[in-house]
């Protein structure tokens, strides 16, 4: 492995340490921030539900852009970007809660979805489960603005900071509103796939954590959206994508059980995926029927999904998604290479690199 | 009537007037906040559905306490007032439509809850419905805080007022914990319920306009928190009080269809608010076990209610319950009367008058 690599493994590393650390304590903390009911037995679960939830999540994805964004610009210790990556992954765990509800998903990041965590405790009692899980995903969104106020920098720069945030969490909100739109079409468009997927994911994922890091470092974003937004769309689809294959097919050797969804979960919920969409067009007749057939159907066998995967590697689609997928990889980190003459070169070489991880363990 | 009566209904009804305008401005001006997917029908529809929930809207009495506390400062235009009017009713509506999916409610405010609108939109799709009706919910809270942010104030107090805002919201989301929590005692104890009213609806409604209309008017709050929050609290368990007096005994002739709830909705619901904790408490044997079979029972028949009325009024649960609303409503009114060596006499009066307003028209 290069030397820069190896570096950049490492700083991405200390990213996440760090950070759980401080995520930890924000938990810790929690208690002081607001007045809680006494007695209460509801508020203390839902707290202790949102650390667990939180805490038990993913690769802090980013957080890392946020922290690499900064030092696009320095390596100085860059005030209010703690505050900001708590904000972050607090709006994520927001956007998680209330995606299971509205999805009925039992699983996430290898455990229970916080809305099954109360289904499990009140057994009986969807309709009480429910309104607990609407409401911590409803107090999680509050505490993601709350956080961001705190960051101990001028006003000016947590005012645009807080613009960032909740306009950012509007645009996620106007995405999820498209994504069960998409559903709605028989073929939808591989554009408004795309606009779903900025909306849904590039934006709070990657743009909002690049022009905060970015906004927190002193840089001036006017001259740089456009680059920062082709960057995020173009990573963001090629994420989608990839997870949307990995829902097909199955992931690969390298993927943890933990990361993977359950395989054919898109189908049986009638999400009409990337990997989806390039099925239905690849197929006609009795096997369009096949699929069109399992889709949205909960109770639809491992053994049709088996033919189903069947079909569509021979009608290669398999093939064309992962070239998709790199195409549209490499189509970022190309924009990255770009951003050489504005920004530091180690921080543009994790930028340039970061696209392509994913892509090199695609089974 | 009184001159100074007369003059304060006036300023009320002027508050309202100039403030469904301005909602109505910043409803039409929403495109324009944030980016939204294109080609898209569903995110214009959940912005057309978040207009007519928010303008079918109530009394607006959150923005006539936030206006007339900052008139116990001043009779000059105050900036800011009319951004924090804007986020708190965003606040509500945001509050009121996952309220709604919580109750499994059709109707609010005369018409369809907006988790009924889109069931309707959406025969035989419920799991679609619900997820729409998550994420206006969703919309509703980012844009409540987005508006805030545009207050043409100093960064300091814009900051405070934010501060109030999200503060209060998780707050607020605490005590509907504590609202589903109250469901599950069989008896929940009085104390209990007051708890539940404060953080629940007398923070949101009554303690945070008064603080950010203060504060917005130049008011020092330190030495006042303590008194304002008495009178919030006050007004909040005399409010809650009578709703679920109105929700048990049905509406006096002065209530409008709109403005009261079906009766016997709580019972069926099986939710034990202060009507149905004093009818409890008041009965005991086949009467006591004829109300434990009616709640959270949806098919409870208007026969069986009716039964249950008569019980109550036999056992003075009526009588009980109004001396109690008007003996919080006084307390409040005194609380208020014990602001005039601080504050201005005709914004003082408003505040001593309108916890009454209500009580003196009672069936």
């Amino acid at each position: 492995m290069h030397a820069n690599v190896t570096a950049a493994f490492e700083r991405v590393a200390a990213h996440r340490t760090r950070f759980d650390a401080r995520f930890e304590q924000y938990f810790d903390a929690l208690p002081g921030r607001f007045d809680v009911p006494v007695p209460s037995r509801y508020v203390p679960r839902c707290l202790e539900l949102l650390r667990e939830f939180s805490m038990r999540g993913g690769k802090r994805l980013r957080v890392v852009l946020l922290y690499e964004a900064a030092r696009l610009v320095t390596t100085d210790e860059v005030p209010g970007l703690l505050e900001a990556a708590l904000s972050i992954e607090l709006l994520q765990t927001h956007g998680l809660v209330h995606d299971d509800i509205i999805d009925d998903a039992p699983l996430r990041r290898g455990g229970p979805s916080t809305y099954y965590a109360y289904r499990r405790e009140f057994p009986g009692q969807d309709a009480t489960a429910l309104g607990l899980a609407v409401l911590a995903g409803d107090l999680a969104a509050f505490l993601s603005t709350q956080v961001l106020l705190e960051a101990p920098v001028p006003a000016e720069l947590r005012q645009a900071l807080l613009g960032i945030h909740t306009r950012t969490a509007a645009e996620t909100v106007a995405g999820q509103l498209a994504d069960l739109e998409r559903d709605s079409h028989a073929l939808p468009d591989e554009e408004f796939l795309h606009t779903v997927t900025d909306f849904k994911s590039a934006r709070y994922s990657v743009l909002a954590p690049l022009t905060m890091g970015l906004l927190a470092a002193g840089e001036d974003l006017a001259p740089h959206r456009a680059r920062l937004h082709r960057y995020a769309r173009l990573v963001g689809i090629s994420e989608q994508m990839r997870d949307d294959f990995l829902d097909l097919f199955g992931p690969s050797g390298d993927d943890t059980a933990a990361e993977a969804k359950s395989t054919g979960a898109d189908i049986r919920s009638g999400r009409r995926t990337y990997a989806v969409r390039a099925l239905l067009a690849a197929t006609t007749g009795t096997e369009a029927a096949l699929v069109e057939g399992a889709l949205g159907d909960p109770g639809c066998t491992d053994g049709v999904l088996h033919r189903i995967r069947e079909i569509a590697r021979t009608a290669g689609v398999d093939r064309g998604l992962k070239a998709e997928i790199r195409r549209h990889a490499e189509a970022a980190s190309a924009e990255a290479a770009s951003w050489e003459p504005y920004w530091r070169a180690d921080a543009v070489d994790l930028f340039r690199g970061l696209p392509m991880w994913n892509v090199d363990r695609m089974p």
